[in-house]
């Protein structure tokens, strides 16, 4: 009997595995597909190798004022395509060669619990095998969700999934449907590498969510507008009949696109649905119910990540893991906190969000007063030809203590961890301000950002 | 009489300014040159413009796997002194159109100090001008040393000053006298645009200060032979003869080189000789002597930046500008704190270093144990195409909590701010290691640098 069996080599599963290799345990894996899961696969690795290139592609043209002047070049995303996919192969069997060097085994089949403390692993050819763990994982995160009658194909209706398993070659136009995270990632992705792009969303801005300020949505609006990107908003998809190899959109706002492709991303469900057959407790979404302690109802199976009802992040599932792994080898339980959780789109431009933002401390009833700083004074950003964003702190209005962020701009997701150790810390506007940051840094904006608050009004 | 004069316009200067504005406070600025000082015109923000362009033309090699195939380049030197100079310029304009608009005086001239509060300015034409103020900071900053019978000239033996000046086309070889941080990251520079660069050290590696580790000189070292460039460690120079517009310069290692430029960079002074008539104090190597509350002998006067013994670096002249001002405007007085200076060099990879390394630790009677990941399996730096460098995390052994890092490539003059709060709020190895990061980000390394002293050992 193996210590733990993990289920989904995701972010959570090979967390987890890490730690507890490092923590001794004898484990077992069971993967279906490729391990590191979507993320590193299908998702947030790929994403951000195609968006890196983007970003390269729009800095191309400024370059002549480093010296730098490129007379010729031409854009093939089919290498690009191919770089990905050497990228993410290198991670891929770093991890899947740390495992073998650690004698670990992978079982190659879908995983499903079938006893407390039984996972039946079906292979590829159909045939079965029981496999006994004390302790049991669930990581088998999630899969895209799809509205009404629009259902991928595969070939001109496409998941996330699909574009970046298959699409080594983008299509002259391009309808993505949700302007979600995902969508605003490809959408700008696509437009930077000369796809025609149109964005068709349900709600009335960019990054329809609490977690992004309306001023993050206009302020990404105006750069999808220069790029020529076309917006509908409060818009849905009435009708596609399908020509030939296009399809031909009906909108509800009386528009009628003909596109190449289209490009599916209404959001993710947990991949819960063929998990046991011995009652593990989900809610009305298909999320697994967990505890505290992040256990479902079988106190010696716990769940993390995508499947469970928490933010649907990498880092979360990892998050989650390390406390999965302290759960199962300590005699003192503890429980994940999200309250310091970043968020960052990788789209026309990097943003960052964590703590609160305004509307989010309304609705707790926190009086809010912020601070702005543009990135166009900032003289790192200046040097490196990337002046475009803006900081926006929040801090509560009665003891000037900082309790959110959003960052727009180059650094975005990583300056947003040191605004979650001030959050964490207590700080208020004026320690942020007489903290020393490296001159010239990016991080010198936050000195700028609180000095209306901790000091008082230039004008 | 003005509430307060400020003698000099660099990062001192403005930060003093910018916070006493928004204090209410009654200013006048004397600067003689730029506003903006040798940080914004001549070193920080230019050297790190410059880098910016050197690191992006060697990016181009790789943009292939982006799907940029870049035919043909050419590199203008000349083109690239061009886009400093608008850079720079416009920074500082909009440094000098926020005085105007707060019609603060800016006094063109050099400033000396002739009473307890009056400041006698001296015009480039030679007239004079007295004026008033309840309190004067100096900052007037620090001028470039030289060594023996090795003195500047403008032409064939520059300063890093004259470099960023004067310097709009790069000498086909450059002998560089000096490898700290200026001599390293303009040697790169030269390098990577085309110049044969030739180090000269006293000592016996680049980087020669017990803040950067012998581990960083090493993997720099490295990095500098890839590119070319011919070091000489322990080495001086015994002759320079000149001929037509080149030099010849003998080594004490036996070598003679020649060279169309050498680049002196063997330290800064303090700009203090011609400061006074009053009597304030200075040690013998020409600092300002204060008090832990910045001030002189005199106690209106008060002085921060290059001109103090404490680091020289631009954010801890501002870091002193603000203390200053607290101390010119509040009831009870405070004092500068540098344990968490951060440092950072951009030459051929991105360096920071903030608190305690094992050499800096072992002098003070700490034990120290150190976690350590390299770039290459961070999956955001392999988006990035740059996964080149490693974080090195230094502990007490005996707490386990973190005193110091090193981080050596993309990102590094950020991230080191993170480090600087962990360090500021007692993180252990395995509280960093639980902190949420986002996914992918730089940031994450610091959840693997921390895994054999948090966890446990993988091998």
């Amino acid at each position: 009997m193996y210590d733990l069996i993990i289920i989904g080599m995701g972010p959570g599963g090979y967390e987890a595995s890490l730690t507890a290799l490092r923590k001794g345990l004898n484990i077992a894996i069971v993967e279906k597909s490729k391990v590191g899961g979507n993320c590193l696969n299908r998702a947030c690795i790929p994403t951000k190798y195609f968006r890196s290139a983007a970003h390269q592609l729009e800095k191309l043209k400024k370059l002549s004022d480093y010296g730098i002047v490129v007379e010729n070049y031409t854009v093939d995303y089919s290498k690009a395509f191919e770089g990905k996919e050497k990228t993410i192969t290198f991670l891929r069997n770093s991890l899947l060669n740390l495992l073998k060097s650690k004698k670990v085994p992978v079982y190659r089949g879908t995983g499903k619990i079938v006893g407390k403390n039984q996972v039946e692993v079906t292979y590829p050819e159909g045939n079965r095998e029981l496999i006994e763990g004390k302790f049991i994982l669930i990581a088998t995160g999630s899969i895209p969700s799809s509205i009404g009658n629009i259902k991928p194909d595969g070939e001109l209706i496409i998941t996330t999934e699909q574009f970046m398993d298959n699409l080594n070659k983008l299509p002259e136009s391009l309808l993505v449907i949700g302007a979600g995270v995902a969508g605003c990632e490809l959408g700008y992705i696509s437009a930077v590498f000369g796809s025609k792009v149109h964005i068709v969303e349900i709600s009335d801005r960019l990054l329809p969510s609490k977690i992004f300020s309306k001023e993050i949505s206009k302020n990404l609006l105006r750069k999808f507008n220069q790029l020529g990107i076309e917006t509908n908003f409060n818009t849905t998809v009435t009708d596609i009949s399908r020509d030939n190899r296009k399809a031909t959109v009906t909108l509800s706002n009386g528009k009628i696109l003909t596109v190449d492709k289209i490009l599916l991303t209404v959001g993710r469900v947990p991949n819960t649905s063929d998990i046991d057959t011995v009652g593990i407790e989900k809610d009305s979404k298909g999320f697994i119910k967990v505890n505290d302690y992040l256990q479902t109802n079988f106190e010696n199976i716990y769940a993390v990540g995508d499947v469970v009802n928490s933010p649907m992040l990498a880092h979360i599932a990892s998050y989650e893991a390390k406390i999965v792994l302290h759960n199962i080898t300590e005699d003192e339980k503890i429980s994940p906190d999200y309250t310091l959780t970043p968020w960052s789109v990788f789209s026309g431009y990097e943003i960052g969000h964590v703590g609160l933002n305004e509307e989010e401390a309304k609705e707790r009833g926190i009086e809010v007063i912020t601070g702005y700083y543009p990135y166009l004074y900032n003289e790192k950003a200046a040097d490196e030809l990337d002046n475009e964003g803006y900081v926006r702190l929040y801090f509560n209005r009665s003891d000037l203590k900082i309790i959110g962020a959003d960052v727009v701009g180059i650094g975005a997701s990583e300056l947003i961890h040191q605004i979650s150790l001030f959050i964490k810390h207590g700080y208020t506007a004026k320690e942020i301000h007489d903290f020393i940051y490296f001159h010239p840094s990016l991080s010198e904006i936050f000195i700028y950002a609180t000095y209306d608050v901790a000091i008082g009004k230039l004008f």
